[in-house]
């Protein structure tokens, strides 16, 4: 009566640096890889046999010695060159799916060996392969943006549990997490990805804006205007509000200067853009 | 060119706590629900109208409203509650997720007003109300569980890449994170999240286990059996690795009594297990 | 010009779970390790000459060997058997600082293998041993209790910026992070424990408390009652506020019923109670 | 025979954020503030006679009110201005305590008004003032650097519990935790925060490292001789080991080139350095 439904395995997360060394100016890329396979897993599932699962623990030693192997550069291409080798790696495995994340590093000064962590977004990726055919979804996450002016919210539906005042000028602030699916591989994955991460935050700049939603629409097709080969945006923006302090118990006016940033809740703003012609997505978000 | 696609707003991780005074025994419950609403919303993507947005605020409000009015009893009741409510609110809202997560206090002793919090699982769930039909998804997660002895792992499959050896006897522990889809409503949600849960922990343990995977199927089978209404189950099962430590070097053997806890990376087995019957799923794990 | 001042080092957070199999009921002990050491450590400082340093790898291969060797028992003999083998390692080492925090875990069922990870405090201690004297501090945290009544807070100093009203019922909450300073070694660490828990946890519930200083007081007092040993507790008492949700723009009333758990800010309540005779408490709380 | 020890009470992580509107250029300070009073408050410990406390919504009010008032500039200035005018507050306060800790943003392009979040350290500072005399900590923390070479771990100290092998190049990196206590207030803040983080980061890249010791060293003994004002300097460095890979078993050499970041355990190193003629710290660094 019970069945198996969709299933996949890998390892999680696996942390890894690879150093480049040439001459005195060395590089580094940090990056976090998590890898899934499925395909025919019914046996393990059933009776624990074995006979088709390559270890997560191989994996793991998969990316460090593809790292070796292949240096590492645009997250994309180790990412598909990943997910390949496990769909090819044995006649059980039909699929893999390979995650990786990128932690960016600037140069600390001059120095041709020292790094300093950049705080900024994380970069993203997320490749399948399922022994033909490639999907590919890029993004960032944490990439946190505030505009102190330029966006409203006014004119909203009223229920009997409304009590939010409209408000003509307000602080914006959300941390994007944002993910694009390429319809072909561009030529240069790391050129694609500062055009959409300078689409996405020119958009937030420049939108003058209405809602959050009107800005997450603006950001997605900006996107897609910058970047030919991406098919489709998801977005996931967080309000995080910033609340105007009443300082009129003080005796002080508070003309958009002083604000509480609050945790929780938060909205929460989910939204796609995608071109008309889109091909289907296939398992790409999955 | 652009077009809009699937999208959803709301606001998230509200924090409610209800007490519950009868005499000096009192009660609480405590929740974080968040709600996401969609339907006729180009209006605002493409030009900012908010006039068929009800406010993330009005809905904050609202599931306090409600805490207050109705009470909360089974997550599941509260958060249907909630979602027909939104379904119904506007004539522009034609869909309402309403996901919940209650964090369990024990009674401080004998006091009726002191409260202990309970480090146990969160349980959580997740409906959807279109209007017309309601979809639920119940489940837990953080609930830890580890075996001493009784799991093995060998006859994988080896490539160049594999070093693993193999095992026959292996400390096993996972951080369940487990959700079941309901295809009927239960006459108690309440003893049937007990039921899934004892099913868990039971499979678990019961389960000579020769991979996660096997433990995987065992439990969702066992949630299956114990729990008529529930047609599908998911799981998501981290192997939080507990490597035996090489104790050789100070001359100690170590037959299986000291481990280290690693933190990452770790495997990540993922699993459905349905009835051959299950009815489709239309929006219930979005 | 510059002079080196007070300095420590060693291996931070060691996860070590010890098994101990009796027949087939099998028992665990879950570990947070840090230790620290510190003596004649000039010269590494200053030139980067080891020879005075043991690697804090292998204060780590320590941990895991001392759990093998000795087993688990109290964390705080635990604890003392590591500081006191590490004070007298090397000669120039002069102190040991060893903090454990401990993990609990509950039956799962009545299998004897099989565990699930209670939620509950983590239990800490922080042993320091010099090569003559031992001092102890036992301690929890993340104890998370809550009167739905019993407290007030009214009468309270005011100046131009106090709008918060008075109450004479409120929610109150907290997570107690608290430390206990022994004068003496107890016959028994884990009865001291539960006589220390269980002290703070009657007198968060008994005390009716118009501050959350006084149940800190309170707090305080009841350990030294219950624990003959224990000359010194410190408490640390965020407030974890929970606030009344204004519900008559909805034309309901909320007499207690309904709370809104705030993140941040929080009250922050820290506070030492102590005996008369107190001895000096020397680095115990370094 | 119980006494009430030392003692403070405050609000903690106060979120505010100052937007400063010169025209269409905008600046923005994102602060979490966190304050603490003491002095006579025996009494709201002993009976809850709150006569004496002046609330922590108080405080909180306070912070925002002063944001408005004095603006915000250096997080030094607003800290000693919040700490002077608690324990000027009220007779019973003798004595404030204020933590700053400052995100950094950054210009998002060319747009006046839109920012992004950089990722870079926090900035911190810690205020006392007793009604008379002020003490000053600055510092950062989630600095995070990284050298690929000129690392080194030979020569230390062995007992029969170390297997580490000695080597000649490895990866050092460090999330650096640091602060600084000032005998004097410098001219600027902000120049002396720059050159101490400068210094910081000089120090961690051009010191040639025998050990994480000798780093730390040279960082504190940098900003001694980068910040005249400054009179001590304590650091704490974990090591964030970055262990190479083996990839002999697949036929690969490894000649630092592929790294496994790991996150527990990890080595911590903590020290201070300060000036022959520093002042005694009094409260400065409670």
């Amino acid at each position: 009566m019970a069945v198996l439904g969709p299933n996949r395995y890998g390892k999680a997360e696996t942390r890894v640096v690879r150093v480049t060394r040439h001459g005195d100016a060395h590089r580094i890329k940090d990056l976090t890889v998590s890898t899934s396979l499925s395909g025919d897993m019914a046996e393990v599932h059933l009776s624990g046999d074995n006979s088709a699962v390559l270890p997560t623990d191989t994996q793991k030693n998969t990316v460090f010695a593809f790292a070796k192997k292949h240096g590492v550069g645009a997250i994309e291409d180790f990412a598909l060159l990943l997910a390949r080798h496990f769909a090819d790696a044995r006649p059980a495995i039909h699929h893999a799916r390979v995650a990786v994340e990128e932690h960016a590093w600037e140069r600390n000064g001059a120095f041709g060996h020292s790094f300093v962590r950049s705080g900024r977004e994380v970069r993203t990726c997320v490749a399948h392969h399922d022994g033909t055919r490639s999907w590919m979804v890029s993004g960032l996450r944490d990439l946190v943006v505030l505009n102190t002016t330029n966006s409203e919210f006014w004119g909203f539906a009223r229920d009997e549990y409304t009590t939010l005042p409209e408000t003509r000028d307000r602080v914006l602030a959300t941390a994007v997490d944002a993910a694009w699916r390429h319809a072909e591989a561009p030529q240069d994955w790391d050129k694609t990805y500062e055009n959409a991460r300078g689409a996405l935050l020119a958009a937030f700049a420049d939108t003058y804006s209405l809602s959050l939603q009107q800005t997450l629409y603006a950001m997605g097709t900006r996107v897609l205007a910058e970047c030919p080969g991406v098919c489709e945006v998801r977005l996931s923006l967080p309000n995080k509000h910033h609340f105007l302090v009443d300082l009129a118990p003080f005796g002080l006016d508070n003309d958009g200067e002083v604000f509480f940033a609050a945790d929780r809740p938060y909205g929460l703003i989910e939204g796609t853009v995608l071109r008309e012609d889109a091909p289907a997505a296939g398992p790409a978000w999955e």
